[in-house]
């Protein structure tokens, strides 16, 4: 089903294929012993980069789309990690009220919702579908690309409780990343589970928190398998207080991207790496690919022109952008034919059960390959991703490549637990 | 990969399906409210007999074999589910002993332990495996069909543990059915997990038990879906005390199978089904096909054989069979081409996670498919049973008939952790 990969791996990258390999067994207890402390995401999925050199994931995504691209018989996998995830949280749950995002009604993210709606009512709920959009003021039922359909319900909120016309349910699963903010309706509801909770979304949510909790959870994985950090953790930096339009705050980027740039390089120099380092600009808020910048020498940052500061500022929601986040590049070395590939994982509780291939046929491969514009083919993983062969020659096999894509997956999900517990508005503080 | 099924199936098991998955919703949520208060067995395997009229379980293991006989590409739910069994049981393990049934040496059975070991590799432990076998001096290498091998190596005990050499485990898992008896070696192990529970093997277990608690799951699960649980539930007796060998208890045995057989034949009669009902005699304890009778009239128990009489009173242990549960006999209404089928459902922790049918080509539908000497061909369900399609039509559905025996193989495996529960020794009887 999967096309061939043409992939450059070369050192690095087999060394750390062949020493998670060798760990197996302590990684998965490790995993298993952090999940005592840590609660997983209820659903997540992060796009990962290979470098050959260097593995890393660059975008943890809470509410994920792109149910719809993994392969259909993963599904199995997908419903046994959603029954685990609903023993856990609501043992008694009967109905599941699924929030979709509002501002996107493209066919593929309808096909999404429909794939997450059946992953719930075979793991035994009535899934109903509940829309924020105004435009939905009554059931309205709407085509997918396969003939099947779906139906968007309007919301009903009373004093305590949100849900449909007859459908009252105990657990809110949102599949909207709030960029926009919090609307009124999800807030206050201390009577049912929403899931995530609320300050997972971007109105709240941070890349510069998440990048400072994945260092911690890379760190203590590396220590553990006496490995280098860096070649799972792009090096980062926080920039506050910009204000592109006039200029502020852009020496401070300019010190940080070369800061970032200098590390890089130090480490590239290390593992006899013949790249150009590169840097990538991306707000700290909001999940798009508006105003990301790559950058390869931060004197670019002196001479940018009024568009490009333009683009730099613009996000989804409108606000300019006035906080980034300065990431180390990490190139994507994996080809299926001549086109760029980036590995996106899916999990499901403490679980991948599935992932996919993002191909762009006309991106580079320092370049976003989740932005809006490129060509785009999802290729769904042909195997799942936990069937290492211990056995096989590092960097020559499939199933192995995926094992440690989950591996570094379920990283940045944990990283993601790190992040929220750090950020919950409800946690005790004397803790 | 499967082969058709050309089934006989008529009015009631459509019926049946079709109520299980109009409440498919309800009967996930039960299971889990289920489960919150009784343990799952950490393995099982259930055969199935379905009659076209009726489906119901006729044997529950909890020491399952037959694990290699699963589909390959099924593998990662196994491993997810041994996962979640895990990290339930024992979060912190690092070591798992696997105890092996030491009178077995068939390369299937090899083969079997060798996918169990893969299974909890794969979830993150070192698996080794320890032979109760006085044979077994040293560690012992056997080939296996496909080139692979596996190592036996000798158990060794100390005061408050049991291991290998350089092997401390945590857990043990037991896939020994202790039909013999409870070697004085498992006895005492205060400081392991062992699983499933000494109570669980054949010298404690008694199929009698298994079926009053199957009862009493069966007519609860019916009552929810407002059915018959006749149609999931075979008719049942209990006779001890008798002597085959001198004729002492055949009144009491006689007038049991009558009993049986006249309740199955006003079922009959009630949903108009035009053939012969048939009881079958089995020992209370023990697990092989030994000693299995099929009797269709009371009367013919009075003309036995002394050759018949011996084969009833003979059993794996040599210990004389006197105590006996007398079964509805269950047609078995399946067929791959002219071969009688049989499902076998798998499960781990609480989840399906796959089957396969027993086929065996010089077996009439009215006797058991697990006797020795038949010709036996495994065929792998080729789908989840997590899939189901509500839309299809009754009876015509692969994914809906899988989906049908999962749970009847669940209510089985629930039955069991009923029974396990009744029988357990170090029960607090004040409870």
């Amino acid at each position: 089903m999967v096309p061939h990969l043409v992939t450059a791996l070369n050192g690095p990258i087999n060394e750390l294929e062949q020493r998670i390999l060798e760990s197996m067994p302590a990684i998965e207890r490790w995993f298993r012993l952090e999940w005592m402390e840590h609660t997983p995401s209820f659903y997540c999925s992060v796009d990962l980069r290979n470098a050959g050199f260097k593995l890393a994931p660059v975008d943890t995504n809470l509410y994920p789309g792109g149910w719809n691209n993994l392969r259909p018989d993963m599904l199995p996998l997908a419903v046994q990690a959603a029954m685990a995830a609903i023993e856990k949280i609501c043992p008694e749950a009967k109905n599941l009220l699924l929030v979709p995002d509002h501002h996107t009604t493209s066919p593929a993210y309808l096909s999404n919702l429909a794939r997450l709606a059946r992953i719930f009512n075979l793991a035994g709920l009535n899934v109903r579908l509940g829309s924020l959009s105004n435009d939905i003021k009554a059931p309205t039922t709407l085509d997918l690309p396969d003939g099947e359909t779906i139906t968007l319900e309007p919301l009903i909120r009373t004093k305590h409780r949100l849900g449909l016309k007859d459908f009252d349910p105990c657990t809110i699963l949102l599949n909207n990343d709030l960029s926009s903010g919090v609307p009124g309706i999800l807030e206050e509801l201390h009577e049912q589970y929403l899931l995530p909770p609320l300050h997972a979304g971007w109105s709240t949510r941070r890349k510069s928190n998440h990048a400072r909790a994945y260092e911690e959870v890379a760190k203590r994985f590396a220590k553990m398998l006496g490995m280098d950090h860096w070649l799972i953790n792009p090096a980062h930096a926080r920039c506050t207080d910009i204000h592109f339009a006039d200029g502020k705050g852009m020496s401070e980027l300019q010190a940080q991207v070369d800061a970032v740039l200098t590390k890089t390089r130090r480490k590239y120099k290390e593992y006899g790496i013949h790249e150009k380092p590169f840097a990538v600009i991306k707000p700290d808020n909001g999940t798009n690919g508006l105003g990301l910048m790559t950058v390869r020498d931060a004197k670019d940052l002196e001479s940018l022109s009024p568009q490009a500061l333009e683009r730099l500022a613009a996000s989804k929601d409108g606000h300019p952008v006035s906080q980034v986040l300065v990431q180390e590049g990490v190139l994507t070395n994996e080809r299926v034919q001549d086109a760029v590939a980036e590995p996106v994982v899916y999990m499901m509780d403490r679980y991948v059960v599935g992932g996919f291939y993002r191909v762009h046929t006309d991106r580079r491969t320092d370049e976003s390959l989740s932005a809006p514009g490129a060509s785009f083919v999802p290729l769904a993983f042909d195997q799942s991703a936990q069937l290492p062969q211990p056995g096989a020659k590092a960097g020559a096999s499939v199933p192995n490549r995926f094992y440690m894509y989950g591996v570094i997956g379920r990283l940045a999900m944990l990283a993601a637990s790190y992040e929220l517990e750090a950020t919950d508005p409800d946690a005790d503080i004397s803790e």
